[in-house]
């Protein structure tokens, strides 16, 4: 008999719940997305679908009803009365017992979560501190996948330095982003940050960043970098969709600028306020 | 009101049963082991516990009561009464609404199946076909860990050549180890394969492989091979707990010795049986 067992609880291998048979869980073998409300209106939907979109193909999930996708987001969202949310969710290939091969008829699984979002002023008044972490990722970081222990790993090293986030370094020093954000610097007056490739998430509000930077009239250098040249940058944050633009006071122990938020970086959090409506 | 949806299906984040707010289903935040039996008895069952132990700690996920696994398993095995079985389990730091940083108070999440092992002969009598895929998976395949759409990306593109594995090859051109198995060449009348380091599974068989090479006076040398030796290699194969060596024929389309399995694998294969009983 094909056995299963959950935690000291046996089974039939056929009584076990396609929940515990996915291909998400036993492979990564999905793909998620996380998007904000601001007063009511989700940030920047159709720009998060399409890049879903591009994950899905990347590994070849096929045959998901984008409409379907977003009819689901827009119905939870307005269940949930939540003005300013954090909406997660993930698609999965499916579920089926365990094999590398997944069957073509697979039907795929998805997961959504409403969540309210618990802004903290202060983040943007006193800035964090962050560290960095040897990037260890796999070289696919532009899917936005659930193969994510590399990050996990990294934030929890983080935490143990006191720290809110930690930024990736890869074998040649340079930056590539944070485990869940992207990364900034002001150097030599300009906004640098690493090129879109294959090793980073291309980020949505990296997107809006580099619009505000425009908007602002400060010149934009998509370069990465190195480990040394952000611990002596003018100013330095992080940019992610739940929390948007983010001083970096601290950058592995050392202080950046006087230890407050920079001018430029005041700048960026104020003219990111006028996208939220769209 | 925080919502969650399944499917079509929506409930309040709190009816959400654990099994869909695994970490292992987030981010892979878990480990695994693969097991087989022969003829009612568990192979190197103690080393593949000794590798989970470190696959754990390197992860750290702690408080795992080892023997408690151990009984698990052989609670399963017994009950399922099949004489040449697969067994599967997985170990995930727990269940909790999404956060990269876990609860520390987590309960790790346990499942298992016992399957039956069908052994298809043929596959050692008439070898098989690999190609190769570029080796993206992340810095540590020293961790049998959950993050493994890499591996599902790279034997999907090996079935749609009509191969049986694929074969991870590096940056320098350097051959890592099979998607879900170690790889061997016969260069020079030598046994070579990668040495153990933080790019490869330190593989079970693999060290069965080196003992039984030992015994039969087959010299080894713990090397990476080239994608260029292996393609020129005297014989290849590849080697995996439930179907330890197999050898491969075809490498990249181009076929290996006169197309059939080689001597000294022919040897290593008959060496193997020896260990079956321990």
């Amino acid at each position: 008999m094909q056995i299963a067992m959950i935690e000291d609880r046996m089974m039939r291998v056929e009584e076990v719940g396609p929940e515990y048979l996915d291909r998400g869980l036993f492979f990564g073998d999905g793909v998620y997305e996380v998007l904000r409300s601001y007063n009511g209106t989700i940030f920047a939907f159709e720009e998060h679908l399409e890049r879903l979109a591009n994950s899905l193909a990347a590994i070849e999930i096929t045959g998901i009803d984008m409409g379907k996708v977003r009819s689901r987001v827009l119905r939870a969202f307005e269940q949930a009365r939540i003005a300013n949310a954090k909406i997660y969710f993930h698609i999965t290939r499916g579920s089926g017992l365990r094999d590398h091969l997944a069957d073509k008829d697979m039907r795929p699984n998805f997961f959504l979560t409403v969540t309210e979002l618990k802004e903290d002023a202060s983040l943007k008044e006193k800035g964090v501190s962050v560290s960095t972490y040897p990037d260890i990722r796999w070289k696919r970081c532009d899917i936005k996948s659930l193969n994510l222990l590399a990050n996990v790993l990294a934030r929890n090293d983080a935490k143990q330095k006191g720290c809110e986030e930690a930024i990736f370094v890869d074998e040649q020093g340079l930056i590539t982003e944070g485990a869940g954000s992207a990364f900034f610097g002001i150097v030599d007056g300009k906004l640098r940050t690493a090129p879109l490739s294959e090793n980073i998430l291309p980020s949505i509000t990296r997107k809006y960043v580099i619009k505000a930077a425009g908007n602002i009239g400060l010149n934009v250098e998509e370069k990465p970098l190195q480990v040394k040249e952000a611990a002596k940058a003018e100013e330095l944050f992080i940019a992610v969709t739940t929390k948007d633009i983010v001083p970096v006071v601290k950058f592995d122990g050392q202080t950046i600028g006087d230890g407050r938020p920079g001018k430029w970086t005041k700048q960026l959090i104020e003219e990111f306020k006028k996208f939220m409506g769209s």
